[in-house]
């Protein structure tokens, strides 16, 4: 039998003891100084490379958001199946392109994501209905997270219509949950940025469901809550992303070790947190 | 000063005199029998060069989506840049990638679709919220239609929620309607399958902004409601999108000739449909 989506997630964040997702988010414009003459495409695998080295100890999982990477052209889809091979199957691989479209195309990125580009997951949105996920609910071997709360200001304009499932991001909450009851494949994402959000959330889900937090690094305040809030009983099925905290450490000579030092502490603060919660 | 996307838009369907929109939506599954000997990506350009020779005299627009061509890897992406440099400026070039993410990510979004894929416009979903959109209601030269009503059955659960400013999908047409005020650039999609959305579109918009509508051709039955109410004062600002019907018209070796001879006939009806609402 097929392990689970949920299961792999799981193994991967105990072996790896650690909740760290780093968001290789590539910006030339904020690459370190050394990297300015080089073209952009050949800048930006290099650089990556050095990062992935770099926080490679400390990451369960690696986040890259398509946008990126579609702006450097064709380069930059050899650059994500060059990426996700160098990472491999012991850190979680998840594309970041909150795909939403008919159910016919949603098979057009799930075959792009999975079988072309080589990632174990992919982020969704839901704005076309309940029926577009499905394609994604019935692949066992992969998993889906689907924003239901950003961190960006705006979200509360959609996401926090009320509705009588209470506001509209909780019904997709729990929508996922029901998704996920055949293959054990989905997680969802939710910001760090807004109060209560992922504790809520966690509420929803109940144990072992990922939940995939962005939002914390530059606001660091919400870090303590979101770990004491958004972790499982048994302290796990959470990933917090960091991008631009770990990537732009420091534009000098010393990037990678600054990117690792930031890497390492963010991890390690994750760990003394979720350690305080085993300690009444 | 430059000219808007609306105007921009008005001018190629005045001077195709077309409505017609063809989507380049390529499944090699579908692809006429001749081509199936041929490698995926090979086959996907031939193929589409001679769809686009056969529909050229007939479309106004031709629409991209984005997931068939990441399917393909990076030579998906090459073949982007390559159709729309072949198809040329005399056409209306959309790439559908219903993008929505934070506004910093959707800049990259954008360079890509616009500066090096060479699109005109895009198709945008607003889940992540109304500021997620003002890059592209930035960008005087380039249209952004943002996903209000879908085509596909799911459609309803987060499009149709009700809201004080009435169903969800008519709040985003009249935000649509207020982030294109400054630069006339903005559009939107409403599908043809949902009676009256296309006519409660028009009425919230007035004028001059573009309505895209997937969902006729297997639904032929919806066309004569969709032009006639669909267009605006001046009988024009609706593109109406055929994909399958055009590209899979025979696979045969008649293909081109069936797809020719389909998209001078869906022009031609929409062209009658136009021509009648002025005989009253």
């Amino acid at each position: 039998m097929t392990k689970s989506f949920q299961s792999r997630v799981d193994k991967i964040l105990k072996a790896r003891n650690s909740l760290l997702c780093v968001g290789l988010d590539p910006d030339p414009a904020q690459f370190p100084r050394s990297f300015r003459s080089v073209a952009k495409a050949g800048a930006t695998r290099k650089f990556l490379e050095g990062i992935i080295r770099a926080t490679y100890p400390f990451a369960a999982a690696y986040k890259m958001q398509l946008g990126h990477y579609l702006s450097l052209g064709s380069e930059g889809l050899d650059l994500l199946a060059r990426l996700t091979r160098r990472i491999g199957p012991t850190r979680l691989r998840i594309l970041d392109m909150k795909a939403n479209d008919i159910g016919n195309t949603m098979r057009f990125y799930q075959h792009a994501a999975f079988d072309v580009l080589g990632f174990d997951a992919v982020t969704v949105s839901p704005w076309l209905g309940w029926e577009t996920l499905e394609p994604f609910a019935e692949d066992p071997r992969r998993g889906f997270f689907v924003v239901a709360h950003s961190s960006n200001p705006g979200a509360p304009d959609f996401q926090e219509i009320p509705t009588p499932r209470g506001p509209l991001w909780q019904a997709v909450v729990a929508e996922v949950k029901r998704l996920s009851q055949k293959h054990h494949n989905a997680g969802v994402v939710v910001g760090a940025t807004y109060a209560d959000a992922v504790r809520v959330a966690r509420q929803l889900l109940g144990n072992e469901f990922p939940i995939l937090v962005p939002g914390v690094g530059a606001q660091g305040g919400a870090l303590s809550t979101t770990v004491r809030e958004g972790v499982d009983a048994r302290g796990r099925a959470l990933l917090i992303n960091s991008s631009r905290g770990i990537l732009y450490a420091s534009r000098g000579p010393d990037w990678a070790t600054a990117a690792r030092t930031e890497a390492e502490r963010l991890a390690g603060q994750i760990n003394q947190l979720r350690a305080g919660l085993r300690t009444p």
